[in-house]
């Protein structure tokens, strides 16, 4: 494993060789955690001017300080890598490990230095400038961020595993009796026992929505109860070694589903199904988007439609590609993403169907569905 | 409630005035919640060149959007702010809001504006100089935060109430079996019951330490079980109208602590106590560090210290003032921080016990314990 991360910085390396720059400064955490196989809380990580000089990665309080459940939750730096803690410093955002960090590079003879001004702060960039006085400072721009959209098949398998664990709390959850609990309650639930389960924790606060709340993206739980008739969306995901997947159902509560229920699911239903059968290698990503997108307006739901329909998933919880209208861009073989569609009736509540695939070509399959939860309609 | 926030955005924006600077943007969540009752993510705040004028709040997310459960966790926006919706931007960083509102202080014609330079990136700022490419920057510096350090009673309040349900919650889990679960498992129940007695949720994530992790600054738990002879430390807070404390106790699992046990604990209960007592308007704060830590230092625990024994808290969970060796500055009155000095012996386990506290005049009985759970060493 070590010589993973080892090769993904021997490739940035060359991409910042191939852009004029000497040395890199990577500080974004899952840039970091994807480079060097951990991302201690404030930790930077120096890529050696050279090739064959040691990378370092530089961390605010002492490794053994750090959380022994880390080799799961935030990973190990790998043994090819240089650790230098910088002893008791205080600041909550590592500040001086990217300042401490500059200055190694300068003594190192580096007369430029690539760094995240996507992520740096202007008072940051300026410390490091005030450092490190000779280092010219260019822009890494998000290079990191697009070597970490095709995922290997390691990476690949922690999210398949995530998506096992989110699909078995999940349905435990749907054994039990939901009527009379809270949103809240319900989403804690999951939660536990995600964790029973082996994920780190869950991916994103859970979300939970009943009644005129459900379909909502985004919605945070409330203390409203369930009740017969009710739609009950659920989102959740699990983190299983840093690693990010999503799921999301509706379900009916009660025996019988309302007829405006059955209809709207339906819908929604064959949107999510349109942007799945979508994803392929060389497949726009605005063309998944609109795939699931046509299917919504057409039924009449044109007017409040979301931003995107899907999303990359990986350390993040939200990657590229964004599967969006003005997204450019085409989908590559084993790139991990969300299809998400959902419509939401202000005061009636809606539906959201969301699963993580992964697109793979035809030959070996098709996309790949991670969360397989049924999506028939269950009346829970 | 609403005059709260316009009050603070008025001496915040006397302060640019007297800087130099017409407008001021601040993009820092907590800022944002401090001086216009709530943070939508991705929101700016602009506050409006001259008296009078309209300040407003830019979020990229129509405010409807927003969880229904923000009047609870994420507060409401005050009546006295226009709120400008930004529409389907998909930035989870609002720097559409930034930028936007950047644009609008140069339409209503101002000419410098104030930028949280720690907060905003590298580039989003350059991204605010080429729209707005008129207005001098300048940098706002952390006015907000040195603002936010001195509390009002309603704070202080939100931070009692917030203590009071960490205390339920522990005291709880006191009278339940311990001796077999995991350290997770206690985590996860001590968050449900924060969030049953009405907190928003954790003020940070719980830590619950077990035999030799007890006593670890920060110790994520692990799928360790409590067994008997253990120390067992935790430490918890809860959110409560967006403030945050913070509690910490070490007990001992078993009928009888061992004599080492007892000395540790007698040892880090003194300093904590000395932290405590060192607690006044116009107290160093190094002097308050240094009334614990010389405690732990002429026992023989001088080797390995914390690098910090208290902090302030509020919207945030570690705010200004720090409580450490080096850190300038004096207490004042109504600033809540935590004391919360330990000993953590490699190996072996250690102690940690940590109050959240007000400053309070001697006249008015002295420093005001948030956290009332008792701090005799229990053998549970």
């Amino acid at each position: 494993m070590p010589e993973v991360f080892a090769a993904r910085r021997a490739r940035l390396r060359e991409r910042c060789h191939a852009a004029g720059s000497a040395a890199a400064l990577v500080t974004r955490p899952a840039n970091v955690r994807y480079l060097a196989g951990a991302a201690p809380p404030g930790a930077a990580l120096l890529l050696a001017p050279r090739d064959g000089a040691e990378d370092v990665l530089l961390c605010p309080h002492p490794l053994e300080e750090q959380q022994p459940a880390g080799a799961r939750e935030g990973g190990r730096p790998d043994d090819l890598l240089r650790i230098r803690p910088l002893g008791g410093s205080l600041s909550p955002e590592g500040g001086d490990a990217a300042v401490a960090a500059a200055g190694m590079a300068a003594e190192e003879g580096a007369d430029s230095l690539a760094v995240e001004e996507h992520h740096l702060t202007v008072a940051r960039h300026r410390a490091i400038g005030s450092v490190a006085s000779r280092l010219r400072l260019t822009d890494l721009g998000t290079a990191v961020e697009q070597m970490r959209v095709v995922k290997d098949e390691e990476e690949i398998a922690c999210l398949r595993a995530g998506a096992e664990i989110a699909d078995q709390a999940l349905g435990e959850l749907l054994e039990s009796i939901l009527v009379g609990r809270t949103e809240r309650h319900l989403a804690l639930e999951l939660e536990r026992r995600l964790v029973d389960h082996g994920a780190d924790g869950p991916a994103f606060p859970t979300s939970v929505a009943t009644g005129p709340h459900a379909g909502r993206p985004g919605h945070r739980p409330t203390d409203r109860r369930v009740e017969e008739g009710d739609f009950l969306s659920v989102c959740m995901g699990a983190a299983y070694q840093g690693y990010r997947c999503e799921i999301g159902r509706t379900f009916v509560i009660g025996t019988t589903p309302a007829d405006w229920q059955i209809e709207l699911y339906d819908v929604v239903f064959a949107a999510q199904r349109a942007g799945r059968e979508a994803l392929a290698p060389g497949a726009e990503h605005r063309e998944v988007d609109r795939a699931a997108r046509q299917v919504l307006a057409s039924a009449g739901y044109g007017s409040a439609l979301p931003a995107r329909t899907g999303h990359g998933v990986g350390l993040e919880i939200a990657e590229d590609p964004q599967l969006a209208p003005a997204t450019m861009g085409k989908l590559d073989a084993c790139v991990p993403v969300t299809v998400e569609p959902g419509v939401h009736l202000p005061g009636r509540g809606g539906v959201r169907i969301d699963d993580t695939l992964v697109v793979r070509p035809e030959a070996d399959g098709g996309p790949e569905l991670l969360t397989i939860t049924t999506k028939e309609l269950l009346a829970l």
